[in-house]
């Protein structure tokens, strides 16, 4: 018997009992492309590099409060500065940070509709006031100006742009965080999760604004979901704002190691993302010779349709039930009307969901 | 050159600006007392079957993003529901969503003072106000009733206890979680990350109030500060909304292998608990007998004193430089002068710091 939870729950607020929660049902299935995931695991040889490394490390020992060696690494990777380097436990740890130090109780974040939904869960845990500009409704493009319209209208404390977009693939255009940055007083966060897969970086403008973060993950073209990394570059002094949101040794020493062991290798992981580029660039004008389905621009390792003929809902659970292939069904989504997301695995899996779709959706 | 920031702070919050951050320097040491962390590594053939099993697992793809395997376990270790569990990456990140969850700007926690730095720091992100209560000044040992009074007087929405307390080892006396559940209103946040060591549990006023909320940390007692593994135990409607401001996959794959070998080999760690319980009972009447100190009591895996002849700071930084032994100078924090922390270490670590203590403080 649990005693009634009345009491506490009158305690959350408000703006967190409203909300939904992040949730993710996953059945098992022999071709898993729901999760934007890499196509296959890290090489053997890797994993046992990195296992090795992690055998001799002292696991009762705290992880070092700051990983000097690493930051230092990844910041010549990206010519910037190690001071300006925030590791996370996943990228969506230092997105929470950044957003936890700088949105408080009414302050507006604007972000583009649709998009990753963790930015409006954690908009709503800070008690800030997520406003959703949608992208362009014949092909999912931002409409960067009427973000920029509405984040000056609503005097918006944080721009969140993710480039490419998830769900929708869509890569902002050339020049349009500039825009952010010179017509707005935001600060910009880019979540530049799939940027290795196509469209610009805004890494380049670290050195011009102070108003600019940008967010790195190792779970996408670095084939590390598991082990949990990511980071924030930004300028020094706002690194150690949002620092102070961040929980102390939040990055565990394996996941440490294997960042340093994978960034040694940084070569092997671009072979594997231009292998996964090419692989998109082969499956998609083939994807758009099916009946009955839209299929929008992608510059990421995932593909966005629009079901025209079969509810999404069909085809979702017939590709799973018949073919054994787990896609994403986002089509309950704001702005996402029958659409489904496919993520870009081996040659096989694409072709065996070129296959299966080809036999669901032809009459 | 770097763009003047000052365009980027002034969209930080200033109840963040306004903190320090939470930071620790650790200067490289032959024993390394200053962290609370286990005497030894874990032993090997553990070790061994934890890398085993994480090479095996594919590190491409997310965690599971509820471990229900693990949270029977551990359910199961406490006598409580599965529903009712909740892995973070290290018991602070649980910590840090309950917080996040209940405390608004203006709200108030109530905590003592001194205890974990961590909880002020993460009640200011949140723009609550809080209201530390002295410990009594003769042992340090919690003040029930001033504590009772403050949450009543100020109408607390949450009271943080960390039983025992760090810095200072004051364990909780019995009954008194009761109270603050019977006599306040307030969500009572139970931090148990030294309750292995000594002093009561709250975990069984789970079945009685929805209002409590235990903390439990692997990287105590169980030796695996390095992995990052922790969780909350509550009710299940309030795990439920606590969970809103966790991350999704928030525990990687190679900890949450970790945590099960862990719990498969339970008695192995209580067997080790025990022998550091013993090991701080052998240290602490010895440690008594030196001059110019005053040692406290502690029911935790460290102990706190007093040094009332030679300043605390000449007397942690002789014990680094002339013995190699790294301890914790807690001097500088509230109601803490002249403070410093050992954490229990092997017995040979314990007489290294008796001798070089005795060295040290023997006119």
């Amino acid at each position: 018997m649990l005693p009634d939870a009345a009491p506490a729950l009158g305690l959350i607020k408000a703006s967190v009992r409203a909300q939904g929660g992040y949730t993710l049902d996953a059945p098992v299935s022999a071709r898993k492309l729901n999760q934007n995931e890499a196509a296959e695991d890290l090489p053997a040889d890797l994993k046992q590099e990195i296992l090795a490394r992690a055998a001799a490390a002292p696991w009762h020992r705290y992880p070092e409060f700051v990983p000097r060696q690493l930051c230092e690494v990844i910041a010549a990777r990206h010519g910037w500065r190690a001071d300006g380097v925030l590791v996370g436990n996943g990228s969506n740890e230092v997105i929470q940070a950044a957003l936890a130090v700088t949105v408080a109780e009414g302050d507006t974040v604007v972000a583009p509709q649709p998009t990753f939904s963790l930015y409006r869960l954690l908009t709503g845990v800070c008690g800030g006031r997520y406003l959703p500009v949608p992208l362009r409704g014949d092909d999912y493009g931002f409409d960067v100006d009427a973000m920029l319209g509405a984040a000056r209208r609503e005097r918006a404390r944080v721009v969140v742009l993710n480039s490419p977009n998830n769900p929708t693939g869509s890569a902002l255009p050339a020049g349009a965080v500039e825009r952010f940055l010179a017509e707005t007083e935001a600060l910009v966060l880019c979540d530049e999760a799939y940027q290795e897969f196509g469209g610009p970086s805004a890494i380049g403008l670290l050195a011009q604004s102070p108003r600019v973060v940008i967010f790195r993950t190792f779970s996408k073209a670095m084939g590390m979901a598991g082990l949990r990394f990511g980071y924030a570059l930004a300028h020094p002094d706002v690194a150690r704002e949002i620092a102070k949101a961040k929980l102390p040794y939040n990055v565990n020493t394996i996941t440490l190691v294997a960042a340093q062991v994978a960034l040694e290798h940084a070569e092997r992981f671009e072979a594997r993302t231009r292998a996964l580029v090419a692989e998109r660039e082969r499956f998609l004008p083939r994807l758009r010779q099916l009946p009955g389905i839209r299929v929008f621009p992608s510059a990421a390792n995932f593909v966005l349709l629009r079901c025209e003929a079969i509810p999404a809902a069909v085809v979702f659970r017939r590709l799973l039930d018949e073919y054994g292939i787990l896609i994403r069904d986002v089509s309950s989504g704001a702005g996402l009307r029958e659409c489904l997301r496919i993520s870009i695995g081996t040659s096989e899996d694409m072709d065996a969901v070129l296959s299966a779709l080809g036999a669901i959706l032809r009459p």
